[in-house]
């Protein structure tokens, strides 16, 4: 019997724009051994998120940027076959900063234990992990949405944005999505919930805010950047509070736009405010319990997107970009 | 004896850019009858605010524009002359929104008493005025800055600058000022006391702010934008204030500037928070009272830039946007 082989993905070059075949390396290795307080992962899921294309863009950032020949970064899921640490036993389930790759080797305080008889792992990479806990504390702790306000999400049927209007309406809030497409547009309302949804594809974005938005706007999600940006800020309420999330319209040209309706924020005494879930690494208890218990009651819906083998990753990845996914996007590891 | 005229200026056409000769017309009437509840204030001196340029431009904004034909809005102070107020006196001054005119008929309560024994009336336009009072709330509700921390503010010898500098050094903070020339650049250092400035007509703005906050910006009080405006975005430190005041630099500009590294509010966990005076109505008193303070015990210095005749208003707002001026510009009326 061969021993298992790591297949691993690198990062071959650094892209200009969007990430291409020759972006990526494939590379085939021993499995690695787990050294003390370490664990073994067999993954079986990996997140793929906008947050990636930042990864590999050279400069400082958040965190430092993957390095050229290093396995992509990525936040995945599976079981752990062999461990060294004391409060992790094999059989278990973890989730982490795990990479895109087969097999990790991590330190077994730099995992989380998931458990997949509460919910199917894709759900813990998407509502239950990352994206959820961005929805959560991006909404709730810099939106602070009041009963009756109107809250627009950009990114609507993404793993971000279906989760903030949804813990929206669960606020009482009236809830607008914009979203590319008539699909995704249909998604968002019939089965999610939301009040209203905007397709950029196919209508006008500040009509659309100005027809379902008559007093402003009070909190707005923002996961796209560029010219929705700049219609929503147009359309701002007195007060209102701007979610910056993500830019993922942005993050492959070469040069960023900015929001040329800044000003709107003095004009209506509005605030803009970004963040990125790991400045709430301190609260993510609570928030996993709360989103834990919404998912668990059917308060809130989520829906995968999940695509099968780590070879596919270079073209999936890119689907987050052009929009093609339909919710959380995933890799199953074969 | 012929009796006085009211010499009026008038906007006669919206500019394109800068304001040009033809974008104003004199004309002379009558002076005014006030009626009931009303003073007659005879104008010594007429502000002059870089928020003129947005009164003039067409569409909605915080106050309505001002209409072709109608007289220029002007903040203005002067000596009340005929009085049917009856908490206001013949003889009395007062400051308001006056207009550029040689007389005006206001309602006694939209106007404010001022005591020229305190202050020199330029300075009741300037630091005991709206640029004071909007260097007080902006630097202090919005800015919120920290015995220790890094401000820096941009038009820094400006009306609004030099107090919003002024007030963070009492505050204990490090102040370091953006502003154009080197004599600018010595004034703010010199005599206002900040610790540090930068010249961006010769020094590049990034290298400086890199220099003179090696730890970050904390607070940020814009009144530029521009370019600016992004290199002190790029300069942010952790949990950083950004304070939207102003963008003088794009006020004449048909295309708005937007700033490109505003995900530095998301890399940060920082804030952009817009405001105009006016919104801190109901606490106006507050700070004339702390500010009025300040300037008498000298902890605040104040300096105005006089022009005489209100035939120079044309030529003298266009210093604002060249950058010419050196205090708080105000005409003299004659």
């Amino acid at each position: 019997m061969t021993p298992p082989t790591n297949t691993c993905c690198r990062l071959a070059a650094r892209p200009e724009g969007m990430p291409t075949p020759d972006t990526w390396d494939f590379t085939e290795h021993d499995v690695p051994e787990p050294g003390d307080g370490e664990v073994l992962v067999k993954l079986s899921h990996i997140s793929l998120d906008p947050a990636m294309r930042g990864w590999i863009r050279e400069g400082h950032s958040y965190i430092p940027p993957v390095q050229v020949g290093e396995v992509m970064r990525a936040i995945a899921a599976g079981e752990v076959v062999a461990s060294n640490a004391e409060h992790i036993a094999v059989g278990d389930h973890v989730s982490g900063m795990l990479g895109v790759q087969q097999f990790a080797v991590a330190n077994g305080h730099a995992v989380q234990k998931i458990d997949p008889s509460v919910a199917p792992i894709p759900t813990w990479l998407g509502a239950l992990g990352m994206p959820g806990m961005t929805a959560y504390f991006g909404l709730l702790d810099i939106g602070d949405p009041k009963e009756g306000e109107t809250v627009v999400v950009s990114g609507a049927a993404g793993a971000v944005g279906s989760i903030v209007g949804q813990i929206a309406k669960l606020k009482g809030c009236r809830v607008v999505g914009i979203a590319g497409g008539p699909e995704k547009a249909r998604y968002v309302v019939e089965e999610l919930g939301f009040d209203a949804a905007i397709d950029y594809k196919n209508d006008d974005v500040a009509a659309g805010l100005r027809e379902h938005c008559p007093d402003g706007i009070d909190v707005y999600f923002d996961n796209v950047g560029g010219e929705i940006l700049d219609a929503a800020l147009a359309a701002l309420g007195r007060h209102a509070r701007v979610v910056i999330c993500g830019a993922i319209s942005q993050y492959n040209d070469s040069t960023f736009y900015g929001p040329k309706n800044y000003m709107a924020l003095l004009v209506q005494h509005a605030t803009m405010t970004g963040f990125v879930v790991s400045d709430y690494g301190a609260r993510i208890a609570e928030g996993a319990r709360e989103m834990g218990a919404w998912v668990a009651e059917g308060k809130i819906k989520t829906r995968e997107d999940v695509v099968e083998g780590i070879e596919a990753f270079p073209e999936t990845l890119n689907k987050l970009f052009t929009g093609e996914n339909q919710g959380k996007l995933v890799l199953h590891v074969g």
